[in-house]
């Protein structure tokens, strides 16, 4: 038989798997020689057999037995013991920390005979029948699944009925007769008697704790969280020692350094003569740790040396629970504390300069997303600005407009050049023009799966949202807040999508010094010093590349300061707009293949100038550059807004032509429709068109003494036969030049990673447009579904995360996978890289580095993220570059 | 070194990837003591390395040498010898027949000096003569490139200058200056002087016969017909014997049974004193073969022995080439017939009732296309047609109706409930409203793989095109027939997408027999009779059920008489249709609860109405039920019309707020948008309502002592966790009112079939949807792109198939087989079907077969085609039932 029950001393941090993150570190704090209260796990392996079979594992029940013997000889007195009773806490505690689960059921072991030995041995007779009132009440709640708002009921009743306001007003007498309410309340809604033998309590308890796992919360967090279902949860059984046996009793929280800016220190709460649930109800009010140094020197102190030995020992800032009981000091848990993003930058290094790890470990305690948090906008002093409330961070990023209440008028303020705040309660696929326009979004309604949050996300867009405190009138066009104010359309407001503050007024918005700092700025704090140590070291390690998504010079100039070793996704329909539009109108009505080489022949010379300036600011680097992907007709006026135009008579000759061709040129579906490199098969001379630019800016520059590097990129390739077809012309045209570059081809379809095999054929390069793979992999539009349904979908956990913001490996991911398996089997050489968003994505970036890829292209201003991401991969996967 | 070179006595008709179907073949009567002239056979394999490495294999020269000289041997002559020549042909023989390919060089051996000898031994100098200048003629056009038109000018020329119409009329002396004058031709055109040495003629001409298996006709054509690329070509060096050296000289071709009809006699034509070039180019009329007895009994008793004796060898009908020289009868080429659908059939079983074949293999010579074809309706009685002219059969079918010339004449007199057929020069994307209004398509341009051809193929319109002869005047609203005869619009035609026959008039269409058969009526006929014993024996042997695709009582009826086995696709969606069109916008506006739960409870009678009809139908059998796939917004009117009656005034309060709907709905990408699963998910009610229809009709079926069984399907799943929270409220809903039913979800989005070992967790069945599957994993919608761009892919050899028509193994077939693999990993008894038009598509099916299915579905009228082509599929895996 495996073993299920692990004493603290048998165990260590190392186990969570099996003992939890809770378990594991009593284990490795009671084998520091730390005072933990005795008590042992009972292993998530049992957890897993009881939710597969309906029971424990056979001889479960006589293995606890023996360790609860083993626990009582230590304590020198048995669970439940009527003239002083051994009492035990039973907590949950999974290898990932679940709030969604059940937590702990306290002081089992008490009953009516129990009882009266507890008041007698404390000396108390009132803690212990409040101690007494409240193993049934939580264990009321969460073993036997009462409605807690009984329990509280009847206490309210017991403090009205006494004419009193608060809990301490109550005595013994009152929580005796309060036991007697709660059995009747748990007689009366579980059906039955409140079992009073200690043992039964500790076993429905345990059984209570491992049929957690599988509650609707549970599962809902995890799958909102990506944590395996079929974990499981470890339960941990410990002595009861009691912080609130009198003013030299207590209970507190303290971590290692300040969790916010990384400071060295002693930080945390105390609040004298009470428990843990006591600090979390905020009952009363705690007191700063550095009170308990007069409060209760010698506890104080060995509580420093506490926290010294955890800081080296676990080499990072720890999160630490205590309990006094009389004047002894007891540790109840400790874990690695979370942090702020500038915390953790600052932190991780401090920890190198005091030797505790190295820099490897440095980089792997930061992430991507802490470091592009850093990189937002921020509002600058706050001090002077007035704020109006808080809702929840959904979206970062600071905004600064005049508030509105509809869609509709977000977008003609927007329109006039203002700049809009929108403000819903919540909102609806109806409200995209509306988000589109506005600077930033607030909402009374919703969590961070919210639609607005969703949406926001997906945009890029700052959004606050479940603003509680406002009431929304949109007919009214206005919003109620605390404290009377009333906001109505056109008052300036300034809302913080990372803390989610909303402030009445403009709050200035300045450039993040980290930003700077990537800019050229020298460094100049101890934050963007420790971002340069985690850049140069990240930088050091990566063996993925990270180049830019950048359509032209500026942007490609701003990429190389970002850190671009080129560019992987050059655009070349964005040069289709604007005032040359009128160009491709005359490609799309041309009548004779004369006025289409006209207009191509306008085009070239425009396209040329804007290779020459990207291949510029990129000098020495590879710049990749996609042919025309989008179908033509995006060129065109709207089909209904025209066939409006024309129908009401407002249209002019030219119009009626025009409308012919949009008629022609309508798809049902245009994303799968007639663009990318059916476009160069299909229509004559338009790609040859691009390609020609392409070589003669080369050529061009080469003559002046530069060095271009162009790769020609072939979109939407389904077929090798497409590609060789689009390649043949192309290589004539370089040829005729007398120029060089690379021709491959997007994957960007679930066809062409599944023939990568074949297209390695005639490809020298592939870069995995994933936003268009994660697309046709799901079936699903970015555009129609984001805002339809994701919202829904997240909220149910069918996504953990947008496949959109985050890779989903088990589909597109194994696309990616079978493609570079097989296209490097044709083509050893095949060089690899990604251009879809999820380049500047943390999680996507290490599953590319595993995928075997050369390089991730992502936009400018994720270039940062995605090279520590980069680096921590390599780290992670113990390879260096 | 491997064996490059074979004599016809070394080889057999296995050997055909050797030596190709013509060495092959040739070897094979060869040993069969067959009167072939001596020869020898080049293999492609030496082919293949002089593709690969731009000449021959090391000592291929010396081994061809010593072919050749045990040749010149046994004929008595050199190659080339002056006094009396040994002369060969050089022609090219690939494994499958390739007319894009070169074919022949006849009479490589002569020069100036063996010409006399040829004339002096053949005693015909004219004769002599003539077969030099054909030497040139076909070297300098086959091996040397040369325009093949420059000779035929030269010899027009000569006629002129002698003022004759005709070849025969010109005489030796002619020849002779033709000789001088197409020498002169090869030296200026290709640079070099006409080669008179004869083993460099033959050396040329075999490099020449390799190096087309790459031109570019030989690629396109291979493209087409999915020839694989690198098969390379064989040779055949064949001693020559002419057909034309008198009276008692000729040459013709033979049946062994008549292809036409499949009956037993004597079938084909001889042309005395001629070649074979000679009966292709018509110059002279032939007679029947049966004239042959009396011209040269001898010879024709001989061929009718060996007639027999190739029959009874090949146990097929085979097609002969023979010439007789000088009363000396030579086997030249003999190969298994082509026949007619008709024919096949017929001839199947007769030789089964002769006992050269058993009925395995009897159903391997039939095709489903072939049974395809026998069930089209047809044109009755043609004796009085008038027929107008022949363009190519491109889309089966039998179309009579008015001549329009104009999409929108033909959208217009449809409407008016006229038939119309379209004619035009060729159609393009703006044609596709008429070509949907229209009966039948007729054009007078474009091949087979024409937009035309194309889009009517995949609507399954008749269609003919190419019909030359027509001039189509479109502004005049008429074409020109041969004869003078104008076509105007409303004029009456009748055409035949099989043969390609335009009639005037209307021509009457008769049901076909094999349908009638089909539908149940005593088999009347030979033809009928050989069908029926076909789909017996392919029934007794097929592995693969086969369901029909229908989603109403009279169609699921009609399936069963056609042989389903169950419905494996009935859509409920088309139950929303017509009346009940009124419902879906209810449900649409519903602006509260019970607004929405008031439309679903009027659709939920209607839904379980027509489910009990298809269940009676089916009664017994299975039937795949699938909850609503197309967006909402298919059911409301169109955007831009809406628009328009808004904008214009036209519309009434109701009219707007559809509108409103309308745009709220509206979707840029709708088959990637709110659809199938999503809408279940996203929509409170909806699939509940169709899930408790189906249990209400099943619960009252069972009560009425039937016996239905449904499956539930569940569309466009993409992740696991749509399918558990569908399935969860599907199987409550089943438990309430106490009925069984599977549940088990379309494969029709590529994560779906990648993450397929997940998903078989939740599903109880999976069915394939090939067609959306197949629109994903490409990247392209059906509708958007087969009209847009299908026919240019097609002629380039991008697809040699519509994927649409006939399953992309590479891609999408690979998803299928890893769904397949993986489904079943997860659960062995999964139940596994494909529902998409590819279930009727005979190449589709062996594939369904290979890859493991249990069963393919498709339109009633597909059945028996399913059917034999899963029997065949079965023979041929040498599977039984």
């Amino acid at each position: 038989m495996p073993k299920y029950v692990y004493d603290f001393t048998e165990g260590n941090k190392d186990l969570k798997d099996l003992l939890g993150g809770k378990g594991a570190n009593l284990a490795e704090m009671t084998n520091l020689g730390l005072p933990v209260p005795p008590g042992f796990t009972i292993t998530s392996a049992a957890c897993r057999h009881f939710l597969e079979h309906g029971s424990v594992p056979d001889g479960l029940d006589a293995e606890i037995e023996r360790y609860l013997e083993a626990l009582e000889r230590e304590m020198g007195k048995r669970l439940g013991q009527p003239d002083d009773p051994l009492l035990v806490s039973v907590r949950s505690g999974a290898k990932f920390s679940m709030p969604g689960m059940m937590e702990t059921v306290l002081n089992i072991g008490l009953n009516d005979e129990s009882v009266h030995g507890l008041a007698e041995r404390s000396g108390n007779e009132r803690f212990a029948w409040d101690s007494y009132r409240r193993l049934i009440q939580m264990f009321g709640k969460t073993v036997l699944d009462i409605e807690g708002d009984l329990f509280e009921d009847a206490i309210d009743a017991a403090k009205e009925a006494k004419g009193v306001d608060n809990d301490v007003d109550l005595d013994a007498e009152d929580f005796r007769a309060l036991v007697g309410t709660y059995k009747d309340i748990v007689r009366e809604h579980a059906g039955r008697e409140f079992p009073t033998e200690p043992r039964e309590q500790m076993n429905l308890a345990v059984k209570a704790v491992f049929g957690s796992w599988n509650a609707p919360r549970a599962i809902l967090y995890r799958r909102q969280e990506r944590i395996p279902a079929d974990l499981g949860t470890a339960v941990n059984i410990v002595a009861m020692v009691f912080g609130n046996l009198g003013m030299d009793s207590g209970t507190g929280v303290a971590f290692t350094r300040d969790p916010a800016t990384g400071q060295q220190g002693i930080y945390g709460d105390y609040l004298q003569n009470a428990q843990g649930e006591d600090v979390v109800a905020g009952v009363r009010s705690t007191v700063p740790l550095t009170d308990l140094e007069e409060i209760d020197k010698a506890s104080y102190d060995e509580l420093l040396q506490i926290m010294e030995k955890l800081e080296n020992h676990y080499r990072d800032l720890c999160d630490i629970e205590f309990t006094i009981e009389s004047g002894k000091l007891w540790m109840l848990q400790t874990r690695v504390g979370k942090r702020t993003a500038a915390a953790a930058f600052r932190i991780a290094f401090q920890l190198v300069d005091q030797g505790l790890i190295d820099e490897d470990e440095a980089v792997r305690r930061v992430t991507g997303e802490q470091l592009a948090q850093l990189m937002f906008p921020r509002f600058g002093d706050t001090a002077g600005a007035e704020k109006l409330t808080t809702g929840m961070g959904a979206s970062p990023g600071a905004a600064v407009g005049k508030a509105v209440f509809t869609s509709r008028r977000a977008v003609e303020l927007a329109g006039d050049g203002e700049d809009v705040i929108l403000l819903r309660r919540e909102t609806s696929p109806d409200d995209l023009d509306g988000m589109i326009a506005a600077r930033g979004i607030l909402t009374s309604r919703g969590g961070k799966t919210s639609h607005a949050a969703v949406v926001a996300r997906g945009m890029g867009k700052t959004c606050v949202c479940g603003a509680e405190e406002l009431e929304i009138d949109v007919k009214a066009r206005q919003a109620n807040g605390p404290g009377n104010v009333t906001i109505k359309e056109g008052d300036v407001l300034s809302i913080d999508g990372s803390s989610g503050a909303v402030y009445l007024g403009e709050v200035a918005v300045v450039d993040s010094p980290v930003v700077r700092y990537f800019e050229g700025d020298e460094a100049q704090d101890e934050l963007v010093e420790a971002v340069d140590r985690v850049m140069s070291h990240a930088d050091e390690r990566r063996r993925l590349a990270v180049r830019a998504n950048a359509d032209n010079g500026e942007d490609a100039a701003r990429a190389r300061r970002f850190g671009a070793q080129g560019i992987g996704l050059c655009r070349t329909e964005h040069m289709f707009l604007g005032e040359r539009r009128q160009y491709v109108e005359d490609l799309i009505l041309a009548e004779t293949k004369d006025d289409r080489r006209a207009a191509l022949d306008a085009l070239e010379p425009l396209q040329k100038q804007d290779f020459k300036e990207i291949f510029e600011a990129m000098d020495g680097l590879p710049v990749t550059i996609r042919l025309i992907d989008p179908p033509l007709h995006e060129f065109l006026p709207d089909l209904t807004d025209l066939t409006v135009k024309v129908a009401t008579g407002h249209a002019s000759d030219d119009d009626e032509r025009l409308l012919e061709a949009v008629q022609r040129l309508h798809e049902q579906n245009p994303m799968l429709g007639l663009r990318g490199v059916r476009l160069g098969v299909v229509i004559p001379g338009l790609f040859a068109m691009q390609v020609r630019a392409i070589a003669e800016a080369t050529a061009e520059l080469k003559e002046a003494g530069r060095d271009p590097h162009a790769e020609i990129m072939i979109p939407l390739v389904g077929a090798v036969q497409e590609l060789e077809i689009v390649r043949e012309e192309a290589t004539r045209i370089l040829a005729e030049i007398g120029v060089e570059a690379l021709i491959g081809t997007m994957i960007e379809l679930p066809r062409a990673a599944l023939t990568a095999g074949q297209i390695a054929e005639a490809a020298q390069f592939f870069s995995f447009g994933t936003n268009d793979l994660t697309q046709t992999t799901w079936g699903f539009s970015r555009d129609d579904v984001e805002s339809a349904f994701f919202g829904r979908y997240l909220e149910l956990g069918i996504f953990g995360v947008s496949p959109f913001e985050t890779l989903d490996v088990d589909g597109v991911g194994r696309l990616v996978r079978i493609a570079v398996e097989e296209g490097r089997r044709t083509r050893p050489d095949l060089k690899l890289g990604i251009c879809g968003e999820h380049g500047g994505d943390p999680e996507s970036v290490h599953f590319f580095h595993d995928a075997g890829l050369d390089y991730v292209s992502c936009s400018p201003f994720r270039i940062p993220v995605a090279r520590l991401e980069a680096g921590r991969a390599a780290i992670e996967s113990n390879e260096t570059s």
